[in-house]
């Protein structure tokens, strides 16, 4: 056995045993040392970076690794096999989880104004936001010799009176019961009760002291495969009581939900996936809200997650494979009667787990909440509605009809696939223009530090610009020499957006035209989709009246570049809207109102499922969007360059 | 800290750490070794004798330990402090739970006799044993691409189609969601459902492969303060699948329920007197069980438990503190919606846990449970209902009203308060008749082996036979000399039963005044709890047509010696019918039937309760009824002394 410690760039220290032979990765995964593996292990993507600081490692030089690089210690975790003693430096962007955590506690008001908006689109629709949910306060009469009626009857009596519904039809469950008698003589008869009504009947959640202040409160999970992202809820008044986000523990299976499936499949591999998300994403982040609000777990009531059909099945521990297996049958597209303690969750053990409905293997409850949010589903306006996450799933039609589709877009979007790409933390150049002159460019940076890497919204804007400025070709080719542009001894052409010696970073911030092509791919598949769906409806792109735009990569998205570069259809910019992270907005909005969980239930049953694979022009439109913006340039008349 | 250790007769040790000044009786409860202190530890009963092997004990003499027996190491475990290392041996006889449990696997066919009496009783009065549990057998069809409705809908489908309930009233729970992917393809989509109905909906309760044959079972408990007794069934034939019984662990803190309030009522009481009765005796029972019937027991579906007011409050953990004190209000009498994993057995996860309902703080779900066994409601003769355990309970009435009281008889019935009592397991004198020339006694003793101590069906005969044969008067005091009368310093008398020379026991096996005086109270209290009730009617006993027993101590019951001593209303002695243990079969045939569960239900609205201390005449009746047979004889006509 040999003592392996991890090293973390705030100097925390992570100690465990291993043999001769394991996987260094593997290692960290039992140390619950999240390493940031997109390709889950197969030394492809060159993201789980590491340095050997001291003792030894069986690693090959590898084509992500210089040998400069390899005499400094840098090795590929997935690539590397315990030989010694170790003691191994994880950097922070390896680490996507633990820097992911850092953003947490982010709460612009921008991002609050955005539910209270939803609130009032939605009311404005005609929504009522009236909660099943309620208190009820209760002075009871207190017993004597004369009236010895034993507790829960005595309250049943009162709750009868107040509330007009029959003691047979109200339901004191056992966590109720459990502390009933101490509450009544503690609180001298006077509780305030937690009930919920539902067909003519009580259920009641809780019996508190009369003068307790607890608000009633509600958790709303965005459940990504990337991230996560979380709200509490005050469930009488709407209002955010804290927010919170983080990535899902799962990545270390694999960036993508394939893989995770099939890592879910092995023996264990479901306690494993659910385990990840739940002990190190979901506590974590609920932890943190407790923290930062002072809310008592105990008072959470209902629970609401949004999540794409692999991530909702990994979530409850399901077997998932037949998520992927043709006939892409799962588990469930809807399911009721869960509860938040199912999961192992520690909140009002009477809490309901409310899962956002699934409509395909590949459309899940993110989408048909997100699709609440969008409203497209109360104009009649024909508008398209794109989630861009892992996946890109997109929704379109009006008051009339919506179908629905879902394409591999790959992890581009959230910087994967990309040499230095990168999620939107720290140090992620996220919007940048070039020089057409000079060919200099002029970068934003999040965190407003030196440039690491390349997020999803930059990497649209340097394809873009460079597109413009005639450096790269349709093809995303390397057509004009300059001072950043280079070439290796294949001839592969790079742009380098800063050089090492100005940022002080491991290597120069560079986009080469691998990254470009797997852009291009992205983007092309999600336009492709478009295309295809409208097709199969017997129209083109000039129907859309509006497009609404969401997920995380949207924040910094410059809709015109966006456009530019054949992602999105050509339409007039203003019809262009983001709207943020549409997933948790429908969770917060399905955790208010039972009327909006209905909506949500009603857009999931009468939605179109289009599978793209099956439509016989896919892959052609797919090929004819693999270029810049489209080898059909009338499709984008807008675009002169 | 100094090092005890335990050892018992079976060769068995259990060692703990100890600081000076704790009390030895306190050490062994942190230890888990259960010795049997009926009076909870005031070095009053003299049960807890345990023996200073090695070491050291700071340890008074007392008056339960002579001399001679200080000399041999004996101590009183409740009156011992620890000065040093210590090596104790514990006695089988002082270790109640650990002696019970050799009995668990006595299982004769009168006891299996008793179950299917009862179905038969109550089939004749009319009672439907249909469950509402039942297996459905289903063949779905299998998922194509023309068909890719998910599991759960799948399953929904066919089961509306079998059933004619519409999906929506059909509920798969997360237990049964879990694994039902995996389980309808292992199967090839032929499985065998356990569902259950209830208003028109059906709870999926389980989903097994097609060609699994487990039996449905339920668990039917009898909740002694004493001792428990419990049952598995198979659900759908009725079938006692195992059967086992084992001592209240709760015991160490006190042998009567006032006791365990008070303890439970102390920082963490609840949780440990909780603890005590489920991981020390529930959960070895049900190990027990499963061992020799090879039930799994994730196919439990339904637990019933009978026990009185404060062990079914202690078993669930509440606050028992107002059962004892006035106005005595119960967190409960009836409580539905609990279900088995709340007290965290595990069992099917949808296993719910009925408990026999409770009438008053003292007569509690054992007797609506036994009530509906004595079937005293199914008939016009006038009927009394007797269950004598720790507490003496009482129902008197016929098929037209029910009034029920309970009295404290104290543990004498079933060995405690008896200088040489004991349970009636091995080596107890449970049959005596004396030769009335001679004075010399003929004993059975339980197991066969040399006598012990003297079980509650002893105490009686030998009372009865002590005044049958004049050497004891009415008051209890020894009138006759003989070999075997023994008189102290004080003048105090004893007839011993059995010389130590004889047995090579510990000491004589002897019965003294104080022991027959503390007899006489219990059995005063049952005839004075009789004679309250009937007179609060307007009867007296003449009344009485049949009288029914019930309870552990009644097996070996010599009905004319009770109502020799005055114990029973001196009725015909053909009259009398011992049911056995009352509270189990009640258990049992409420996890049966739901038409029996309804009929307990109703005994329970019905029956009157009457609180004999706020009856004026009460201590009068308790007075006059503490004499053999009674001050009164003209109430025992057939007693000719």
């Amino acid at each position: 056995m040999f003592n392996i410690t991890f090293r973390f760039e705030s100097g925390e220290t992570v100690e465990i045993s291993a043999i001769a032979g394991e996987k260094l990765l593997d290692v960290a995964r039992k140390a619950n040392v999240a390493i940031d593996a997109p390709c889950s292990g197969n030394g492809v993507c060159g993201k789980c970076r590491v340095r050997l600081v001291a003792g030894y490692l069986d690693a090959p030089i590898n084509r992500h690794i210089s040998q400069e690089e390899y005499d400094a210690g840098w090795r590929l975790a997935c690539m590397a096999q315990i030989s010694g003693d170790a003691e191994i430096e994880v950097p922070d962007i390896a680490s996507a989880y633990r820097s992911r955590m850092k953003m947490a506690d982010l709460s612009s008001p921008e991002e609050i104004a955005i539910f209270e908006d939803l609130r009032q689109k939605l009311s404005d629709a005609g929504m009522n936001f009236r909660s099943d949910l309620s208190f009820l306060r209760l002075e009871l009469d207190k017993p004597s010799l004369e009236d010895t009626m034993p507790d829960n009857e005595r309250l049943l009596r009162a709750m009868e009176d107040a509330t007009g519904v029959p003691m047979q039809a109200i339901m004191i469950p056992y966590s109720t019961l459990k502390n009933l008698s101490l509450t009544l003589r503690e609180s001298n008869w006077k509780v305030k009760c937690v009930i919920s009504r539902d067909n003519d009947r009580i259920l009641v959640r809780d019996v508190l002291p009369g003068d307790n202040t607890d608000p009633m409160v509600g958790f709303a999970l965005d459940l990504g495969t990337t991230s996560l992202a979380g709200v509490l809820v005050d469930l009488q008044t709407g209002k955010i009581l804290a927010k919170a986000s983080g990535g899902n523990g799962q990545i270390r299976y694999g960036a993508d939900v394939i893989n995770r499936i099939v890592e879910s499949g092995k023996p264990g591999g479901r306690k494993r996936l659910q385990d990840a998300v739940i002990k190190e994403s979901i506590i974590p982040m609920l932890a943190q809200m407790y923290r930062t609000s002072g809310v008592n777990p105990r008072r959470i009531y209902r629970m609401v997650v949004a999540g794409n059909t692999t991530m909702n099945h990994l979530l409850l521990g399901l077997h998932a494979d037949p998520v992927r297996m043709e006939p892409f049958v799962p588990s469930f597209f809807r399911t009721d009667y869960l509860y938040v303690r199912d999961i192992d969750l520690k909140m009002n053990p009477q809490a309901e787990l409310m899962i956002s409905p699934n409509i395909g293997s590949y459309v899940g409850g993110d989408i048909t909440a997100g699709a609440l949010v969008s409203m497209i589903w109360n104009s009649p306006e024909m508008s398209l509605f794109i989630d861009l996450g892992t996946n890109g799933e997109l929704v379109f039609g009006n008051n009339e009809f919506l179908m629905s589709c879902a394409c591999s877009a790959g992890p581009a979007f959230e910087g994967g696939d990309i040499s230095c790409g990168m999620r939107a933390t720290d140090g992620a150049i996220e919007a940048c223009t070039i020089d057409k002159e000079t060919m200099e460019p002029t970068m934003t940076v999040v965190g407003g530090v030196a440039p690491a890497g390349i997020c999803g919204s930059g990497i649209i804007d340097i394809i873009a610009e460079l597109f413009r400025c005639g450096i790269i070709n349709g093809k995303g080719k390397f057509v004009r020499e300059g001072p950043r542009v280079l070439h290796d001894q294949h001839g592969m052409g790079a742009f380098v957006l800063a050089w090492q010696k100005d940022t002080g970073g491991v290597k120069d911030v560079v986009i080469n035209e691998v990254d470009i092509d797997n852009f291009i791919r992205a983007k092309g598949a999600i336009f492709s989709a478009t295309q295809t769906m409208l097709h199969s409806l017997g129209f083109d792109a000039s129907v859309i009246e509006r497009v609404y735009v969401a997920g995380g990569i949207g924040s910094g998205i410059n809709m015109k570049n966006a456009v530019t570069i054949g992602m999105f259809p050509d339409i007039p910019l203003e019809e262009f809207h983001y709207i943020g992270n549409s997933s948790q907005a429908g969770a917060y909005a399905m955790l208010l109102s039972s009327e909006a969980r209905e909506k949500v239930m009603e857009l999931a049953t009468s939605m179109t499922y289009l599978e793209l694979s099956n439509e016989p022009g896919y892959m052609d439109q797919f090929v004819a969007a693999c270029f810049l913006p489209h080898t059909d340039a009338s499709l984008f008349p807008s675009v002169d360059i």
